[in-house]
């Protein structure tokens, strides 16, 4: 079972420094230490494990430092940054590990550029070595990228003309769209195995500037200063953090519990429940009841319990193909979580809390399993948990004249916590109609069961007679189909509207990615994935498609 | 060989009745008429060849019947508009065939989007009867959709639970894009094999209105009446057309010869040398002078031919992974035809003809092959051949400072030839520095090897001593290549920037549906796709990816 807990005295991969305003990031990768057998993390290259401590560093500079205003990523091995993805680890996985792993890496790639934009660090790439494949495309997500002048180190793209595969971790969307090279200038550098080297590379826009390796830290010293001084940055000096201590969970097989999150897998019929549980009534409502209870906060404890549930049935539990979202508490309490947050978001630890919200459920969004939202009595859909129905696939609330179930809005809904396309999940949900959407905002009061199909928040409004059987009717349609199609229709129909970097990441470089992973070139038995470090060479299939 | 050619004379599976300002396209499919063995088309299933005729048909609209207004779509086959694509022909078909078919096909349907767009031609898709699969994916295509309500008919997309795969030729981006259906319902529907009738269909918005049987020719010519009174449509009620003669082509294996298009095929090194000839000096500078020309004017025939010999290389000649594209002709002359063309841009004809010429370049875009751009003496890449080389992945030009070819933009290459995803290929190319495009577009006089590449627009530009060499080891190095991981790379690399829905059908829609056509749960032995119609059920790995 893959554990996505870790902490950096944990680390094994990564030193994190925290110097002031400054923090470094540095990776020194250690060969066997990872996370299956058959292969070796040579040349700082990485696998699963590695990319988790690094997704960990970076929540946690989010909450624990918030002084820190600039991250360095750099490499404490001579001569190289980093090798990128193993390519055995790769070549050995199965192609919906494969895939899994690409998603979790770009989505702490995606991180990275979530805190500049949103949190105003900068993160510097000062790559004293060489950065190839999956280590360029790490680069490629910070803000400003240095590269070391020694006649030797380069910046590549090597996977194409080496692998057959695609730079599929955002690199080959972020060369055009974020530093916008050139695209004849970028189909060259993504067909060069060797990359470009630092004047070359600055000219054609892969990296910002290189320094001659004598200069190089006095240099790199220098932006560093520049940047701070520099005013975009938001700045929480004055700002202690707080300690994002381990989750608790107990997990017996078929049962995992949290304390705000329970999930109950269901094998045999490929689907789970998965329940989150709103906060109390007694919660926090200023900024320093907030930072007094720290990660116990119920806004950030139960999104990080929410977030690690879900990595948890991405990668562990691949056969469960459908998970019936549903809730637990009162609605009060929640929206009064909300109105605390709302209230306060000009402050740095409520600001981080709500970009994790956001970050959490777009990590949803972004999950190949179906997701029904199931809404009953005692349900708490009320705010941000409304969201989790506004991100199902669909929903079904009972309709119970006696006991109606009901969902609530608040202005969480109304921006704060956006999907990747850029819209929140009410302007998605109301494309064609987006006077629905600032109908349903303008609600104060909560929606009923008819209220709620009326105002088109619902899918299917089964009442008390034919509840249990349309539900597990649901589950066991949706479970039948092609796990395969499912994952498709649902990235399609996701995502209506516009597209943004991340969304073309995620859907169009990704679906090409797999598509490739698929492919005898690059997977079968003489393809050039499966092929790599033998002295044989690939043999391809020509025929394009 | 499959041929593109073809005229309503020789339609099998369409009729194309005019009754005025409306055109009526009947689908009556041969059931035996197939490009291949193996399949027969039942209820108005198509192959590639029924399209053929509908690409043709829709085309022939434009240029010879400028006169209609109104376009009906509709059967005479009784209760069933149209089945979709036949499953059995998918089943049967290999990899590469499928997706080209799926490409040409989202094109045609694109192309009815183009007309209705632009040239303000409204297509209306009169269900007489059911529409599955593709048939409501061509009628989703169009403006408006009327489905009888018989008791019986239906639209549906049962290909994710029928087939294991995606309502691919547009269908899942139409419905909540185009049509902007609410994506809970867009899921259920997506996943009702049976369909949604009538009065639930037209609720959900997945029609525009339901008539009963007794009244739905009555209705139906109301509709048609209404919009044909509407001033929306760009009226050329005064105009007669012009005829499409068929093309002329010598094909002697290795090469392909039209009038202005030749092509080379280089089968054992995997590439092709596609040349067009640039128009003369005495062509038409009038739009009566246009008329008279009609299909021999050399905007219209040059881009005819060069459509007709993409889609050649693309289904006939799927081990040609690279184009080099090579231009002859009079700068002067080429720039004459584009400044007609700007000059007399009102005119019916002359928009058509630029539409055309816009349509056939983002084919170029969508082509699953390599595009290298070769400029030397005597070539002719001015204006709207210009695009060619902006579309190109690449381009080489010669440096020779004794005889140095040249190159020249055109008022055309400033919006009236616009890429997929909405901007013209040179703010595309020039994202980082859209000043460049403008600087580019106002230089009115050529530019030679040295000032294109100071101006960003060529890649590589050799001298005469490396010329040889340097591009025939780029033409052995592409064709090394993994054909899989360049067509992804290309996809990527070449839409930069926006995306539209055009862009999203033939980026995340059909890179999904390539994955999925790659699978064992839709192709394998006892996969969906291949499994349908037998007794068996099919039998799915239910791991989520």
């Amino acid at each position: 079972m893959i554990n996505f807990k870790t902490s950096p005295p944990e680390y094994k991969h990564w030193k994190l420094s925290i110097d002031g305003a400054v923090a470094t990031l540095s990776m020194d990768v250690q060969e066997d230490a990872t996370l299956a057998e058959g292969y070796k993390l040579k040349l700082n290259s990485y696998d699963l494990g590695v990319d988790i401590e690094l997704a960990d560093a970076i929540q946690r500079l989010r909450f624990e430092h918030p002084k820190v205003r600039v991250v360095i990523l750099t490499s404490l091995k001579p001569r190289i940054f980093c090798a990128g993805a193993n390519i055995y680890m790769l070549g050995t996985s199965s192609h919906a590990f494969k895939v899994n792993f690409c998603k979790f890496t770009n989505e702490t790639r995606c991180g990275i550029e979530d805190d500049s934009f949103h949190s105003g660090r900068r993160y510097v790439a000062a790559l004293n070595g060489t950065a190839s494949g999956g280590g360029y495309e790490l680069a490629i997500a910070c803000d400003e990228i240095y590269l070391v002048d020694d006649g030797n180190s380069a910046v590549s793209l090597p996977e194409v003309p080496l692998l057959g595969v695609l730079p599929g971790t955002g690199g080959l969307t972020r060369l055009v769209d974020k530093r916008k090279v050139r695209r004849d200038r970028a189909d060259v550098f993504s067909t060069l195995a060797e990359g470009l080297k630092g004047k070359r590379a600055k000219e054609w826009g892969l990296i910002d500037d290189t320094f001659p390796t004598s200069k190089f830290q006095e240099r790199l010293n220098a932006r560093v200063s520049e940047l701070l001084s520099n005013n975009s940055a938001r700045s929480n000096a004055e700002a202690s953090g707080i300690k994002l201590n381990p989750l608790q969970v107990r997990d017996s097989g078929d049962r995992r519990e949290y304390e705000y999150v329970s999930l109950t897998l269901n094998r045999d019929k490929r689907y789970a429940d998965l329940t989150i549980r709103g906060p109390k009534q007694d919660v926090p409502s200023n900024p320093e009841q907030i930072l007094e209870a720290g990660d116990r906060f119920w806004p950030l404890q139960a999104y990080r319990e929410l977030d690690d549930v879900l990595l948890h049935l991405r990668v562990n539990e691949p056969e469960i193909g459908l998970v019936c979202l549903r809730t637990e508490g009162d609605l009060d309490a929640a929206l009064n979580v909300d109105r605390t947050l709302t209230q306060h978001s000009d402050h740095w630890l409520v600001r981080e809390i709500i970009l994790n919200m956001a970050r959490v459920l777009r990590r949803l969004d972004l999950t190949a399993k179906s997701f029904f939202a199931i809404v009953e009595p005692g349900s708490c859909f009320a705010g941000n948990l409304l969201e989790l129905l506004l991100a199902a696939d669909r929903t079904y609330m009972l309709n119970n004249p006696d006991d109606q179930p009901l969902i609530v809005v608040s202005t969480l809904n109304a921006g704060p916590l956006p999907m990747s396309n850029g819209l929140t999940r009410l302007e998605s949900r109301f494309l064609a109609s987006p006077e629905n959407a600032q109908k349903v905002l303008s609600s104060t009061s909560p929606f009923d069961t008819e209220e709620a199909e009326e105002a088109g928040l619902i899918t299917v409004a089964p009442d008390d007679l034919d509840w249990d059987d349309e539900i597990r009717l649901a589950i066991e349609e949706r479970t039948s189909l092609s796990p395969d199609a499912l994952t498709g229709m649902e990235a399609s129909l996701r995502f209506a509207g516009p597209e943004t970097m991340d969304t073309k990441i995620y859907g169009r470089l990704t679906a090409w990615q797999n598509w490739i992973f698929q492919r005898p070139n690059a997977v079968g038995e003489r393809g050039a994935l499966t092929n790599y470090g033998k002295p044989t060479q690939p043999q391809f299939d020509y025929k394009r498609t």
